[in-house]
Protein backbone atom coordinates (compact mmCIF):
# COMPACT_ATOMS: atom_id res chain seq x y z
CA UNK A 1 0.00 0.00 0.00
CA UNK A 2 1.42 3.39 -0.93
CA UNK A 3 1.60 6.30 1.56
CA UNK A 4 -0.19 9.09 0.55
CA UNK A 5 2.19 11.96 -0.20
CA UNK A 6 2.16 16.08 -0.09
CA UNK A 7 4.80 17.78 -1.78
CA UNK A 8 6.91 20.62 0.12
CA UNK A 9 7.50 23.27 -1.73
CA UNK A 10 9.99 25.94 -0.02
CA UNK A 11 12.53 28.74 -0.21
CA UNK A 12 16.12 28.99 1.20
CA UNK A 13 15.14 32.34 2.18
CA UNK A 14 11.69 32.23 3.27
CA UNK A 15 11.69 32.35 7.41
CA UNK A 16 8.33 29.85 7.30
CA UNK A 17 10.01 27.43 5.12
CA UNK A 18 12.37 27.25 8.06
CA UNK A 19 9.88 26.09 10.47
CA UNK A 20 7.98 24.02 8.10
CA UNK A 21 11.45 22.46 6.94
CA UNK A 22 12.18 21.54 10.81
CA UNK A 23 9.15 19.90 11.97
CA UNK A 24 8.08 18.03 8.32
CA UNK A 25 9.83 14.77 9.43
CA UNK A 26 8.34 14.69 13.03
CA UNK A 27 4.56 15.67 11.77
CA UNK A 28 4.69 13.74 8.52
CA UNK A 29 5.69 10.42 9.76
CA UNK A 30 3.25 11.08 12.90
CA UNK A 31 0.39 11.32 10.02
CA UNK A 32 2.07 8.40 8.05
CA UNK A 33 2.43 10.76 5.17
CA UNK A 34 5.17 10.91 2.68
CA UNK A 35 7.43 14.33 1.69
CA UNK A 36 8.39 15.22 -1.52
CA UNK A 37 10.74 18.03 -0.74
CA UNK A 38 10.77 20.49 -3.98
CA UNK A 39 13.17 23.70 -3.54
CA UNK A 40 12.18 26.55 -6.05
CA UNK A 41 13.08 30.37 -6.21
CA UNK A 42 10.54 33.04 -5.44
CA UNK A 43 12.31 35.82 -6.58
CA UNK A 44 11.13 35.18 -10.21
CA UNK A 45 7.33 35.22 -9.03
CA UNK A 46 8.15 37.93 -6.97
CA UNK A 47 9.46 40.16 -9.65
CA UNK A 48 6.01 39.27 -11.76
CA UNK A 49 3.89 40.58 -8.83
CA UNK A 50 6.31 43.70 -9.82
CA UNK A 51 7.95 43.18 -5.90
CA UNK A 52 11.74 43.45 -6.41
CA UNK A 53 12.34 41.99 -2.49
CA UNK A 54 10.43 40.35 -0.12
CA UNK A 55 7.35 41.92 0.56
CA UNK A 56 8.57 41.50 4.24
CA UNK A 57 10.76 44.53 3.37
CA UNK A 58 8.60 46.07 0.84
CA UNK A 59 5.90 46.07 3.34
CA UNK A 60 7.35 47.37 6.97
CA UNK A 61 4.49 46.87 9.03
CA UNK A 62 3.88 42.90 7.63
CA UNK A 63 7.61 43.00 8.08
CA UNK A 64 7.49 43.66 11.64
CA UNK A 65 4.51 41.58 12.49
CA UNK A 66 6.57 38.43 10.49
CA UNK A 67 9.38 38.95 12.67
CA UNK A 68 7.45 38.99 15.91
CA UNK A 69 5.37 35.61 14.68
CA UNK A 70 8.39 33.96 13.55
CA UNK A 71 9.68 34.70 17.58
CA UNK A 72 7.12 33.57 18.85
CA UNK A 73 6.46 30.33 17.12
CA UNK A 74 9.96 29.38 16.71
CA UNK A 75 10.13 29.53 20.53
CA UNK A 76 7.41 26.83 20.84
CA UNK A 77 9.18 24.62 18.48
CA UNK A 78 12.64 25.20 20.37
CA UNK A 79 14.07 26.53 17.60
CA UNK A 80 16.78 29.48 17.79
CA UNK A 81 15.87 32.38 15.62
CA UNK A 82 17.83 35.15 14.11
CA UNK A 83 17.70 37.79 11.20
CA UNK A 84 19.69 36.47 8.39
CA UNK A 85 21.54 39.76 7.30
CA UNK A 86 21.06 40.86 4.39
CA UNK A 87 17.07 39.66 4.38
CA UNK A 88 16.38 38.10 2.39
CA UNK A 89 19.48 35.67 1.94
CA UNK A 90 20.45 34.70 -2.03
CA UNK A 91 18.94 31.02 -1.97
CA UNK A 92 20.03 30.19 -5.35
CA UNK A 93 23.58 28.07 -4.61
CA UNK A 94 21.65 26.17 -1.80
CA UNK A 95 18.77 25.18 -4.01
CA UNK A 96 20.43 24.52 -6.28
CA UNK A 97 22.83 21.94 -4.28
CA UNK A 98 19.14 21.01 -2.39
CA UNK A 99 17.86 20.13 -6.03
CA UNK A 100 20.98 17.31 -6.47
CA UNK A 101 20.61 16.17 -2.44
CA UNK A 102 17.26 15.58 -2.90
CA UNK A 103 17.78 12.68 -5.58
CA UNK A 104 19.43 10.91 -2.96
CA UNK A 105 18.64 9.08 0.19
CA UNK A 106 17.93 11.51 3.23
CA UNK A 107 18.46 14.66 0.84
CA UNK A 108 16.44 16.68 2.96
CA UNK A 109 19.50 16.54 6.00
CA UNK A 110 20.56 19.05 3.47
CA UNK A 111 18.32 21.04 3.49
CA UNK A 112 17.00 21.37 7.18
CA UNK A 113 21.44 21.90 7.66
CA UNK A 114 20.94 25.27 5.47
CA UNK A 115 18.22 26.53 7.41
CA UNK A 116 19.83 26.00 10.72
CA UNK A 117 22.56 27.69 9.24
CA UNK A 118 20.92 30.44 8.40
CA UNK A 119 18.01 30.78 10.61
CA UNK A 120 19.64 29.48 13.74
CA UNK A 121 23.10 30.84 13.28
CA UNK A 122 22.94 33.66 10.86
CA UNK A 123 24.95 32.27 8.56
CA UNK A 124 25.13 33.45 5.06
CA UNK A 125 23.96 30.88 2.83
CA UNK A 126 25.30 32.40 -0.38
CA UNK A 127 28.89 31.83 0.76
CA UNK A 128 29.78 28.71 -1.10
CA UNK A 129 31.78 27.50 1.86
CA UNK A 130 28.46 27.74 4.21
CA UNK A 131 26.88 25.38 1.78
CA UNK A 132 29.86 23.28 1.09
CA UNK A 133 29.82 23.27 5.18
CA UNK A 134 25.87 22.33 5.30
CA UNK A 135 26.52 19.46 2.40
CA UNK A 136 29.28 17.49 4.82
CA UNK A 137 27.41 17.91 7.59
CA UNK A 138 24.38 16.39 5.83
CA UNK A 139 27.11 13.12 4.31
CA UNK A 140 27.07 14.45 0.97
CA UNK A 141 30.09 13.94 -1.33
CA UNK A 142 32.11 16.65 -2.20
CA UNK A 143 31.41 16.79 -5.63
CA UNK A 144 28.12 17.58 -5.01
CA UNK A 145 28.62 21.47 -5.24
CA UNK A 146 30.00 21.20 -8.74
CA UNK A 147 27.58 18.84 -9.88
CA UNK A 148 24.63 21.01 -8.88
CA UNK A 149 26.46 23.70 -10.72
CA UNK A 150 25.93 22.26 -14.02
CA UNK A 151 23.95 23.54 -17.37
CA UNK A 152 21.27 20.56 -16.62
CA UNK A 153 21.21 20.70 -13.23
CA UNK A 154 20.60 25.22 -13.29
CA UNK A 155 17.78 24.29 -16.11
CA UNK A 156 16.19 21.58 -13.94
CA UNK A 157 15.86 24.47 -11.12
CA UNK A 158 14.99 27.02 -13.27
CA UNK A 159 12.22 24.20 -14.97
CA UNK A 160 10.46 24.13 -11.15
CA UNK A 161 10.26 27.70 -10.04
CA UNK A 162 8.50 27.82 -13.74
CA UNK A 163 6.33 24.51 -12.36
CA UNK A 164 5.65 26.27 -9.19
CA UNK A 165 4.44 29.52 -10.93
CA UNK A 166 2.40 27.10 -13.43
CA UNK A 167 0.59 25.28 -10.34
CA UNK A 168 -0.04 28.81 -8.54
CA UNK A 169 2.40 29.05 -6.20
CA UNK A 170 2.75 32.78 -4.91
CA UNK A 171 4.48 32.04 -2.17
CA UNK A 172 6.32 29.99 0.70
CA UNK A 173 6.59 27.43 2.14
CA UNK A 174 3.76 25.65 -0.11
CA UNK A 175 2.05 22.41 -0.17
CA UNK A 176 0.53 20.53 -2.55
CA UNK A 177 -1.68 17.44 -2.21
CA UNK A 178 -2.19 16.32 -6.30
CA UNK A 179 -3.49 20.23 -7.07
CA UNK A 180 -4.43 20.81 -4.12
CA UNK A 181 -2.80 23.96 -2.79
CA UNK A 182 -1.84 24.32 0.98
CA UNK A 183 0.20 27.64 1.36
CA UNK A 184 2.45 28.92 4.51
CA UNK A 185 3.47 26.89 7.23
CA UNK A 186 0.23 27.12 9.23
CA UNK A 187 -1.39 25.17 6.63
CA UNK A 188 0.94 22.24 7.32
CA UNK A 189 -1.42 19.95 9.10
CA UNK A 190 -4.39 21.22 6.76
CA UNK A 191 -2.22 19.50 3.82
CA UNK A 192 -0.96 16.29 5.85
CA UNK A 193 -5.00 15.77 6.89
CA UNK A 194 -5.92 16.69 3.36
CA UNK A 195 -3.73 13.96 2.03
CA UNK A 196 -5.05 10.95 4.38
CA UNK A 197 -8.73 11.84 2.98
CA UNK A 198 -8.32 12.25 -0.27
CA UNK A 199 -4.04 11.64 -1.44
CA UNK B 1 -11.72 38.93 38.99
CA UNK B 2 -11.60 40.29 35.61
CA UNK B 3 -11.18 38.08 32.79
CA UNK B 4 -8.38 38.48 30.48
CA UNK B 5 -9.40 40.39 26.95
CA UNK B 6 -8.95 40.16 23.31
CA UNK B 7 -9.35 43.11 21.03
CA UNK B 8 -10.55 41.88 17.88
CA UNK B 9 -10.43 44.07 14.67
CA UNK B 10 -11.94 43.61 11.72
CA UNK B 11 -13.08 45.12 8.24
CA UNK B 12 -16.55 44.14 6.64
CA UNK B 13 -14.88 43.11 3.58
CA UNK B 14 -12.15 40.91 4.07
CA UNK B 15 -13.22 37.29 4.20
CA UNK B 16 -11.30 36.17 6.94
CA UNK B 17 -12.39 38.06 9.08
CA UNK B 18 -15.78 36.71 8.44
CA UNK B 19 -14.31 33.45 9.40
CA UNK B 20 -13.44 34.84 12.53
CA UNK B 21 -16.47 36.68 13.44
CA UNK B 22 -18.67 33.63 13.51
CA UNK B 23 -16.61 31.05 15.41
CA UNK B 24 -15.47 33.79 18.04
CA UNK B 25 -18.64 33.44 20.38
CA UNK B 26 -18.18 29.72 20.62
CA UNK B 27 -14.01 29.62 21.07
CA UNK B 28 -13.85 33.40 23.18
CA UNK B 29 -16.37 31.78 25.99
CA UNK B 30 -14.80 28.39 25.85
CA UNK B 31 -11.55 29.82 26.99
CA UNK B 32 -12.94 31.76 29.00
CA UNK B 33 -11.81 35.30 26.96
CA UNK B 34 -13.53 38.80 26.74
CA UNK B 35 -13.71 40.02 23.14
CA UNK B 36 -13.66 43.43 22.26
CA UNK B 37 -14.67 44.29 19.06
CA UNK B 38 -13.36 46.84 17.04
CA UNK B 39 -14.36 47.91 13.55
CA UNK B 40 -11.79 49.85 11.12
CA UNK B 41 -10.91 49.83 7.96
CA UNK B 42 -8.78 48.69 5.36
CA UNK B 43 -8.95 51.06 2.61
CA UNK B 44 -6.74 53.63 4.17
CA UNK B 45 -4.02 51.36 5.22
CA UNK B 46 -4.10 49.80 2.13
CA UNK B 47 -3.40 52.99 0.02
CA UNK B 48 -0.87 53.90 2.20
CA UNK B 49 0.88 51.00 1.00
CA UNK B 50 0.29 52.12 -2.13
CA UNK B 51 -2.53 49.55 -2.91
CA UNK B 52 -5.79 50.45 -4.44
CA UNK B 53 -7.85 47.63 -3.82
CA UNK B 54 -7.70 44.27 -1.87
CA UNK B 55 -3.77 42.46 -2.42
CA UNK B 56 -6.67 39.43 -3.48
CA UNK B 57 -7.74 41.62 -7.01
CA UNK B 58 -3.86 42.88 -7.48
CA UNK B 59 -2.37 39.61 -7.07
CA UNK B 60 -4.76 36.86 -8.75
CA UNK B 61 -2.76 33.91 -7.94
CA UNK B 62 -3.09 34.68 -4.30
CA UNK B 63 -7.13 35.77 -4.96
CA UNK B 64 -7.63 31.97 -6.48
CA UNK B 65 -5.71 30.22 -3.94
CA UNK B 66 -7.52 32.35 -0.81
CA UNK B 67 -11.26 31.71 -2.19
CA UNK B 68 -10.08 28.03 -2.68
CA UNK B 69 -8.68 28.09 1.22
CA UNK B 70 -11.68 30.28 2.01
CA UNK B 71 -14.34 27.49 0.67
CA UNK B 72 -12.20 24.84 2.81
CA UNK B 73 -12.65 26.47 6.23
CA UNK B 74 -15.98 27.46 5.51
CA UNK B 75 -16.99 24.05 4.66
CA UNK B 76 -15.23 22.67 7.88
CA UNK B 77 -16.85 25.30 10.20
CA UNK B 78 -20.40 24.62 8.07
CA UNK B 79 -20.71 27.77 7.14
CA UNK B 80 -21.98 29.20 3.40
CA UNK B 81 -19.56 31.26 1.70
CA UNK B 82 -19.85 33.08 -2.00
CA UNK B 83 -18.23 35.55 -3.45
CA UNK B 84 -19.82 39.27 -3.09
CA UNK B 85 -19.75 40.87 -6.18
CA UNK B 86 -18.36 43.36 -6.11
CA UNK B 87 -15.48 42.35 -4.06
CA UNK B 88 -14.05 44.28 -1.76
CA UNK B 89 -17.37 45.25 -0.34
CA UNK B 90 -17.26 48.79 0.32
CA UNK B 91 -17.71 48.45 3.90
CA UNK B 92 -17.66 52.03 5.46
CA UNK B 93 -21.68 52.11 6.63
CA UNK B 94 -21.51 49.11 7.98
CA UNK B 95 -18.47 49.54 10.04
CA UNK B 96 -19.86 53.20 11.07
CA UNK B 97 -23.14 51.50 12.12
CA UNK B 98 -21.07 48.78 14.45
CA UNK B 99 -19.39 51.41 15.97
CA UNK B 100 -22.75 52.78 17.23
CA UNK B 101 -24.21 49.06 17.84
CA UNK B 102 -21.22 48.08 20.03
CA UNK B 103 -21.51 50.60 22.16
CA UNK B 104 -24.48 48.49 23.45
CA UNK B 105 -25.01 44.84 24.66
CA UNK B 106 -24.74 42.51 21.96
CA UNK B 107 -23.51 44.97 19.37
CA UNK B 108 -21.69 41.82 17.99
CA UNK B 109 -25.18 40.52 16.82
CA UNK B 110 -25.19 43.05 14.24
CA UNK B 111 -21.87 42.91 12.95
CA UNK B 112 -22.17 38.56 12.42
CA UNK B 113 -25.51 39.68 10.69
CA UNK B 114 -23.79 42.22 8.08
CA UNK B 115 -21.06 39.56 7.31
CA UNK B 116 -23.62 36.72 6.54
CA UNK B 117 -25.63 38.43 4.52
CA UNK B 118 -22.28 39.64 2.58
CA UNK B 119 -20.42 36.21 2.83
CA UNK B 120 -23.45 33.73 2.87
CA UNK B 121 -26.26 35.65 0.90
CA UNK B 122 -23.89 37.41 -1.22
CA UNK B 123 -26.10 40.49 -0.81
CA UNK B 124 -24.50 44.05 -1.56
CA UNK B 125 -23.37 45.87 2.28
CA UNK B 126 -22.88 49.07 0.98
CA UNK B 127 -26.77 49.44 0.23
CA UNK B 128 -28.64 51.07 3.28
CA UNK B 129 -31.35 48.90 2.72
CA UNK B 130 -29.62 45.50 3.77
CA UNK B 131 -27.64 47.45 6.44
CA UNK B 132 -30.94 48.50 8.21
CA UNK B 133 -32.80 44.35 7.75
CA UNK B 134 -29.31 43.53 9.63
CA UNK B 135 -29.75 46.39 12.23
CA UNK B 136 -33.13 44.85 11.95
CA UNK B 137 -32.56 41.26 12.73
CA UNK B 138 -29.85 42.20 15.83
CA UNK B 139 -32.40 44.03 17.70
CA UNK B 140 -31.01 47.58 17.24
CA UNK B 141 -33.49 50.38 17.54
CA UNK B 142 -34.32 52.15 13.96
CA UNK B 143 -32.30 55.45 14.51
CA UNK B 144 -29.09 53.36 14.66
CA UNK B 145 -28.65 54.51 10.85
CA UNK B 146 -28.97 57.57 11.75
CA UNK B 147 -26.55 58.22 14.49
CA UNK B 148 -24.33 55.98 12.66
CA UNK B 149 -23.63 58.77 9.68
CA UNK B 150 -23.58 61.39 12.58
CA UNK B 151 -20.20 63.76 12.68
CA UNK B 152 -19.29 62.21 16.07
CA UNK B 153 -19.52 58.80 14.87
CA UNK B 154 -17.81 59.29 11.40
CA UNK B 155 -14.88 60.63 13.34
CA UNK B 156 -14.89 58.15 16.09
CA UNK B 157 -14.80 55.49 12.82
CA UNK B 158 -11.58 57.52 12.04
CA UNK B 159 -10.27 57.37 15.14
CA UNK B 160 -10.28 54.04 15.27
CA UNK B 161 -8.43 53.18 11.42
CA UNK B 162 -5.68 56.05 12.54
CA UNK B 163 -5.31 53.64 15.79
CA UNK B 164 -5.10 50.13 13.99
CA UNK B 165 -2.12 52.10 11.46
CA UNK B 166 -0.32 53.53 14.16
CA UNK B 167 -0.21 49.89 16.43
CA UNK B 168 0.60 48.17 13.73
CA UNK B 169 -2.35 46.65 11.63
CA UNK B 170 -1.32 45.76 8.03
CA UNK B 171 -4.38 43.24 7.41
CA UNK B 172 -7.73 41.97 8.73
CA UNK B 173 -8.96 40.19 10.86
CA UNK B 174 -6.03 41.04 13.70
CA UNK B 175 -5.90 40.81 17.11
CA UNK B 176 -3.94 42.14 19.97
CA UNK B 177 -3.54 41.08 23.57
CA UNK B 178 -2.13 44.36 24.81
CA UNK B 179 0.51 45.50 22.71
CA UNK B 180 1.39 41.76 20.80
CA UNK B 181 -0.77 41.93 17.97
CA UNK B 182 -1.87 38.47 16.03
CA UNK B 183 -2.84 38.42 12.11
CA UNK B 184 -5.18 36.16 10.58
CA UNK B 185 -7.97 33.80 11.52
CA UNK B 186 -5.82 31.42 11.47
CA UNK B 187 -3.92 32.78 14.65
CA UNK B 188 -7.33 33.35 16.78
CA UNK B 189 -7.09 30.21 18.72
CA UNK B 190 -3.05 31.61 19.64
CA UNK B 191 -4.60 34.95 20.71
CA UNK B 192 -6.78 33.63 22.78
CA UNK B 193 -4.00 31.22 24.24
CA UNK B 194 -1.81 34.45 25.18
CA UNK B 195 -4.54 36.39 26.62
CA UNK B 196 -5.14 33.44 29.19
CA UNK B 197 -0.72 33.25 29.64
CA UNK B 198 -0.42 36.95 29.75
CA UNK B 199 -3.63 38.65 29.68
Amino acid sequence: MTRPVVEFWFEFASPYSYLSAMRLPSVAATAGVEVRWRPFLLGPIFAAQGWSTSPFNLYPAKGRYMWRDMARRAARLGLGLCQPEPFPQNGLLAARVAQVALGRPDGDAFCRAVFLAEFARGQDISDAGVIADCAAEAGLPEDVIDAAQSEANKQAMRRATEEAERRGIFGAPSFFVGDELFWGDDRLQEALDWALEHG
